[in-house]
């Protein structure tokens, strides 16, 4: 841990490579030799184009996308695109499927629902609140699309593999995983994902477009919230968040010259939830919340034997260097965002600090 | 001007006081003793509640809003905006009276009528290629808003004040002005202003919207296009663009405290728009675009005697530490934005090149 610095398992904003912030805290008042901060210099300077262009080029390359493939930058997070999905790829009578795995995905299809389209929710596992991933569903072959959320920040569950849909594009909200791990790229119509925990900081979203979605996209819409105006401007049609872009291309560098690529990614990653999940199943203190084969390896949802010690537990934890650890406000407990940024160094403190704890009050 | 650092007369995104940009650079790896970067905190945390609480609270001293006013910070820039407005405040056959000042009024216009919403253009200066700010307009009385620009960056114009709309609600766009004098707040029913010219970087929109403005707003919107949302969640309904409202918020607080307030910065910038037109209008070689009734303190828009001499100028203006003066593509040209963040020194600089330039090419 670098001095005046902690350990931040928060689920989003969530930490960034310490490389990125001292390349951006070291060349903020002149970047590029431009004499401008990057705040300052203009979005159609060449500049900022080799910004964007290598921000595309490095998510490409990562993700295993090719030439259908465009690479996108919004604004307004994982949220606007809720409405944006539904708004984009249905018209008339045409139906989509979606699957409910907890708060986020209930808000695509809330906002869906809200514009009046035909959507069918064909699984859900709000049954046993959220803490597992639905199996074997029959999806529709008349959908135009499929939409999931790949992992599920708030109560800890992921899927292992994207499902077989039967040929029916998948758009997937990637906020809290995109790029954890290398992306079955077949089975994606769309993806996005909210910058703010995985790839930079909040304020921009990274959309991946296939070009058979984008020809389904009608001339109608306000121009903001069509997805062929994006894919048309190269996302600057107009102003975009270009200090988000910057820091999100620069953690994108970062992964694949530092880290190596997503291959190398995931096996961090893997070894990272391991050590704190093989820990909670060795002991009966700290009981891990989502079904075993469901679980996340981004975000590490928990439980203490009561909310008393759990609230003993966030607070000492901070006080050791170890912050973020809270649960979200609509289910309680712990929570220990493990992603991208987060160093095995800090895994490893956590579980010590887990020991630690469980020998004082267990 | 500091070490390594031009002049910036960009149009937007656009010079930030050089104060601003230090302190964000000296607390980039630990905000506010948290140990985390200000793009690494939490938007729920108390850390970002007391920053974005702050911004509204000096947004609202400084343009003297009341318990009527709610601020409220976007993403999508202004552009997302044109379509809000006519989805937030139009019904049924309820109309709309735009005044045609140039490129970004025209935008306006064009998102309602995507809409097919009822709008009315009462005014334009198209038929003198909106060098001119129309007078005497004949405002509708049954009108729900008047949408104007406040001051076109593109055309180098500006309202020199609000027009008289009988009462009716104005909503306008002041991206290019907003901050740089005190506001006319009676005649307001909605402002808003992308940040990235006069209050900060790109990637946050800044809207003041009346209480009575908010009133209209339908329950059926997409959770993210109403307003009502916005102001019901204090802007945090999901992840803001967090670094975008930390820089907007000292960027008002070095206006508060540095500066002392609009009329102090009003006083500033028409001393600096003066130096350059004054200079102007003395000589022939240099000859400003606008109507003299009509020009922009903010966007100094000029043409040179030929094509051939404003690219030299431009390029020989950067070589000599100047910056940002090319005139918009859609125009061509020069223009040199004199933001507030752009210091009356760098305008001497300015005006002391275009007399060598002259001397050596008049």
């Amino acid at each position: 841990m670098q001095a005046n610095r902690i350990h931040n398992f928060n689920p989003g904003p969530a930490a960034l490579p310490y490389a990125v912030l001292e390349e951006i805290r070291d060349n903020f008042l002149d970047f590029g030799g431009s004499g401008m901060s990057i705040t300052e210099i203009s979005h159609r300077s060449q500049l900022f184009d080799d910004v964007i262009n290598d921000a595309i080029a490095r998510t490409k390359r990562l993700l295993g996308l090719d030439d259908r493939h465009h690479v996108l930058f919004l604004q307004g997070g994982a949220s606007l695109q809720f409405a944006m999905i539904p708004m984009n790829f249905l018209s008339g009578n045409q139906s989509a499927d979606y699957v409910d795995t907890g708060t986020w995905s209930s808000k695509a299809i809330k906002e869906a629902e809200i514009q009046g389209r035909a959507i069918q929710v064909v699984a859900s596992s709000a049954d046993n609140n959220y803490s597992y991933i639905p199996r074997d569903i029959n999806f529709n072959a008349d959908a135009v699309y499929v939409h999931m959320t790949s992992n599920n920040t708030i109560k800890g569950t992921a899927w292992a593999e994207l499902p077989d849909t039967n040929g029916v594009p998948i758009i997937c909200d990637m906020s809290s995983d995109i790029m954890s791990r290398p992306l079955d790229v077949a089975k994606i119509g769309m993806l996005y994902a909210g910058a703010q925990k995985n790839v930079g900081p909040a304020g921009v979203c990274l959309v991946v477009i296939r070009q058979d979605m984008l020809d389904l996209v009608p001339d109608s819409l306000p121009t903001m919230l069509s997805y062929g105006t994006y894919a048309a401007k190269n996302s600057l049609y107009n102003t975009p968040p270009c200090f988000a872009i910057y820091t999100l291309h620069l953690v994108l560098k970062w992964l694949e010259e530092t880290v190596g690529g997503l291959d190398q990614m995931a096996a961090i990653n893997r070894k990272k939830a391991a050590l704190l999940y093989d820990f909670m199943d060795a002991g009966g203190f700290y009981r891990a919340t989502a079904e075993p084969a469901s679980r996340s390896l981004m975000n590490i949802t928990f439980r203490l034997p009561d909310a008393d010690l759990e609230q003993q537990f966030i607070r000492q934890a901070l006080e050791n260097g170890l912050g973020g650890l809270k649960g979200h406000r609509s289910v309680g407990g712990c929570r220990a965002s493990l992603y991208n940024a987060v160093p095995l160094e800090a895994v490893e403190s956590l579980v010590d600090f887990m020991k630690a704890f469980e020998n004082k009050n267990g």
